[in-house]
């Protein structure tokens, strides 16, 4: 019934539709089960992309032709670029997406995909031969063979829903959880865990009173996550910001005693910074507010999204906290919010390349290796569908640095360090995070991909084309001279100190009152060589201009620690044997099977004495 | 949490939606319950709305204010009017759906109608205070009051699903049952049955060949349902016909020893005139071949219904079968198809106005009912809603009558006459379906539905000038005369007798070979009186003048009826005591509570003997 297929990828998620679309873009034969057909790339939380470090890992993801960024354009009801009064570093695009919209784009690019077919179904169990994936088996009974498989289950496995002292199996409200595989899992030898997030009610648009509340709109003119052209409405919809406040936080606390998490019924770890409404009042309990965005959850509906309110208690303690909330007085809810247990697998049992160590040609991606969060998840499935399809086809393996991309810090973070509690991207958590901008994704990230070949020409040449580009307009502005006083007045007006002689253009950005636009109205000339460029060159140059001091000191950075990261090591390699090394570092090393030292550093217990000890031993 | 609804409808699909609008916009406030926001309006099984007599009840639900209409209009990929060859009362509308648009649209309709609020949840059981029912009790513990309450709960009541020998609990694939509230209504007096659906695989676009088989496209001009001014598309996607074989037929066989129908797992009845392919292979084993109907199932997506071969035979039996079809040699199925059975209450329990006779105000539509078909699941849902609004505001009740809608014979049958097997409309149960024609639904249930405010006066008037207008052509057509000279060589092409004296008009349409659009050719004055009519008003015209002898005789036999069909009984009358009635009669009436001699004289069991004597002592 089913032919042999290169890749089967369980679950269409956002990790498994990007592991199912790069393995079949790189040319494999995939198979996408998932036990819905209607819910492909479902938003199960807020429905939103992007945002803070998440944003620059759309990014990523577009610039190496995954399809993240696609979807959330085409299905944005509004964008904001983020931390804009920061550094470019900071910059990070975030959407409001359409929840229908975004879900029927994601399945209709996969299916405008060659080589991705799908199955209707639920796989109770992977099959092996040896020590090696060969296929899944579903809840039809119906065995399906291939060459690799990648699972991305989501909250899925063993999903186990709260709401107050309620609790159902599900694996997302109204669907069926999926049980059996992580039983066989175990068997198999890999160690599992359990995990928890939440969801916030959604309400009725209709019975609020937005008059009540802060209008939040989008960027002026809407930008994008993709590097694409693709084809997007300029439209979009208002936002309201709302706040709780001491009567609200009274009412929630008067079901703490019901509540899954603090009665201990939940036993997984919840993701830290993404805490329910009453982990925000138990643990920040000084704090008087706390903000609520109101968002809609598409272009035509009346549904909302009550963003910061996320919540297991029960649902009467949950409606009635809500109407205490400026513009929620008259909140009609169309369903509770909830917490979620579910099973994951600690991702040190993985390689760079999302394989487990356990079971060869088996990839994980997404919540089932300890993450949260939307863009996490789809960039590890992308990497996922790569190294399937790379390693099935003999090619080389891709593992993304840590100084070139977050999605390298990712999985570097999970493979590692591992995570006992739902792992979310931070800027804060990659230390060259000035290299790993939105700005540059693209430019960090084409080559590679277009060495793997996922993305074509002339979309490489697009970016060299930037870069050249940009270039070309940084070394006009270090060599074009600009009059006193052809800008002094214009200077003043801009509250920066006029000019007493001279200067090169490139000084005159280089301050922060200055920016390109100014510089295009002073000077006409320079404004008609800038309209032969488009925006995001300018901005390039602009950037380069702004803050290439900085670059290249995190450049010097990463150049030094080069030689660390580039260093190799067999991840065969015996430790045992090592007496030098400590023995917690020989226990750790063993189990994460580093594949360079740059990766042994970061493991925990692993001393820089150990790593003195194991530089010299594989320098020799 | 909640406050107290008029009324409450458990369930949202074409029945449910159709109910909740009706109540709301006659005034009531309605609380929907769903097990799934996201599956409102879900198109079950095809992506399609209308067909033969189905697609009449489309259009009196949409004469009378419902939705469905314009809902399938808004989501039509393909519109045909079937039977165009036949006399008008067979003409029947007919759209392929877009099931995505469909379910949206229907989504949008409702978050638009004020006075409808939803909740996402599974109604446990029902609530009463005394002979009356007073709310619903949730899955989550919750009680909600209402005044009525309105039971729409399709497949889901203990749905099982069946492929081959697997079984598993569901109301719809990939969905949850609903288990509890059977249990319940059968403790409340309620006499519950089993009953059985089906619906085929869906496969992938991609891996058809459609040369291989017949291209099917809509009207050139497409139609619609709505007598309203819906703004939609004029675009059509294309469909395709191809045809099993004996190689399919014998593939199939195969699999009977491992069928659910066959081997008696599934105990409950389905759908005689929609049966499994299986069934039809096996009860007409003379036929060479089955018509299969390829359509897809919307705009963009590649997803194909296999209209014709619903099957319920192991999955790998369905894809060898499948594979045997003209241009499904590589074909790649997304699911199987599958069998359902489910909970549904003989409907001989309820009234004509839908309301059940053990519980007051509790009111059945749909599927629960034991009927087959969305069309025949929506009117129920609407008259239902308008009922339970009518009944708790102390409103005259809504009985529909065989005399003047497909919805009235459908809901006479089932009250009257109960069903054992799945009840589809046909146009041969309505006795005078010469007059229930889909031309004149507006002109038949406009009134009805002004009365009860479900449309405003301008719709009210615009058929008001319909009516008038089309009279007004056929007293033109009878009153003027046409020289044969002008017509003659013009009827000599049509193939028709020219003409030896003048005529008048409407002699020379009744002709078969003469249409309205020929005398417009051939008779310039009369076309520039057309000019100033619209479509409908026009084809009125046609209709009556080529009809009306036909109507005039129905119209007879309608009168004549009429007194039989007027004479009311009280529902409360105590037939037991009534000795001249046969005794099976006195057993039939009573459980039945006929309110007319009609309605009666209907009853299997009741002889005309029994009228004749209940016809005497009612009208003493």
């Amino acid at each position: 019934m089913f032919k042999k297929y290169d890749i089967i990828v369980v679950g269409a998620g956002h990790a498994g539709c990007e592991a199912a679309a790069a393995a079949a873009n790189l040319g494999s034969s995939v198979l996408l089960i998932t036990m819905n057909m209607g819910t492909i790339a479902q938003m199960s939380c807020n429905p939103a992309m992007g945002g803070v470090a998440k944003g620059q890992i759309v990014r990523e993801i577009d610039a190496m032709g995954g399809y993240s960024g696609i979807v959330a354009d085409k299905s944005t009801i509004q964008f904001r670029m983020l931390n804009l009064s920061k550094g470019p570093a900071m910059w990070s695009p975030r959407t409001q997406n359409d929840r229908m919209r975004f879900s029927e784009e994601w399945r209709s690019m996969l299916e405008k995909t060659p080589n991705v077919d799908f199955w209707q179904d639920t796989v109770k169990e992977i099959l092996t031969k040896g020590d090696k994936v060969s296929g899944v088996k579903t809840s039809l009974g119906i065995e399906i063979e291939s060459e690799a498989v990648v699972l991305t289950n989501g909250t899925f496995l063993n999903g186990i829903i709260h709401i107050g002292e309620k609790r159902f199996g599900g694996g997302r409200t109204a669907e069926k959880s999926s049980t059996g595989l992580t039983e066989q899992l175990v068997e198999l030898g890999f160690e599992a865990g359990r995990m928890k997030t939440g969801t916030p009610p959604r309400v009725d648009g209709r019975s609020l009173d937005y008059s009540k509340m802060e209008e939040q709109w989008g960027d002026p003119v809407r930008g994008r996550f993709s590097f694409t052209d693709v084809e997007m409405s300029s439209d979009q919809r208002c936002c309201w910001i709302t706040y709780t406040n001491q009567a609200v936080h009274d009412t929630l606390k008067e079901g703490f005693e019901k509540s899954p998490m603090f009665t201990g019924r939940i036993k997984g770890l919840g993701p830290r910074y993404c805490p329910s409404i009453e982990d925000k009042i138990n643990r920040f309990a000084e704090r008087e507010r706390h903000q609520i965005f109101v968002e809609p959850e598409g272009w035509n509906t009346v549904e909302i999204y009550v963003n910061g309110f996320s919540t297991s208690l029960p649902e009467d303690v949950q409606y009635r906290a809500l109407t205490q909330i400026p513009g929620f007085e008259n909140v009609k809810m169309f369903r509770p919010g909830y917490a979620i247990e579910y099973d994951y697998f600690p991702p040190t049992q993985l390689s760079l390349t999302l394989e487990t160590k356990v079971v060869k040609n088996l990839f994980f991606a997404g919540q089932i290796n300890g993450t949260t969060g939307y863009e996490e998840a789809a960039s590890q499935g992308f990497i996922a569908g790569i190294n399937a399809h790379q390693k099935i086809k003999d090619q080389h393996e891709l593992i993304m640095k840590r100084s070139e991309s977050y999605i390298g810090v990712l999985i570097d973070d999970l493979v590692t360090k591992g995570t006992e509690e739902p792992y979310r991207m931070f800027t804060s958590r990659a230390e060259h995070r000035l290299l790993l901008r939105q700005d540059n994704a693209d430019i960090r990230l084409s080559p590679i991909a277009h060495k793997l070949g996922l993305i074509n020409d002339e979309r490489l040449e697009k970016v060299t084309k930037k870069i050249k580009d940009s270039d070309f307009l940084v070394t006009y502005l270090k060599n074009t001279s600009i009059e006193a006083s052809e800008v002094n007045s214009f200077l003043e007006e801009l509250g920066t100190s006029p000019l007493s002689q001279n200067v090169k253009m490139f000084s005159l950005l280089s301050r922060p009152q200055v920016d390109m636009s100014d510089l295009r109205k002073a000077i006409p000339t320079f404004n008609n060589l800038l309209n032969s460029y488009d925006k995001e060159t300018i901005e390039q140059a602009e950037i380069k201009v702004k803050y290439e001091s900085y670059f290249e000191k995190e450049l010097e950075i990463v150049n030094k620690m080069r030689k660390m990261e580039d260093q190799e090591i067999n991840p065969d390699f015996n430790y045992h044997n090592m007496v030098s090394l400590s023995k917690e570092a020989r226990e750790k090393l063993m189990k994460i099977k580093p594949r360079t030292l740059g990766q042994a550093s970061r493991i925990s217990g692993v001393s820089p004495s150990d790593i003195s000890v194991l530089m010299v031993h594989i320098s020799k």
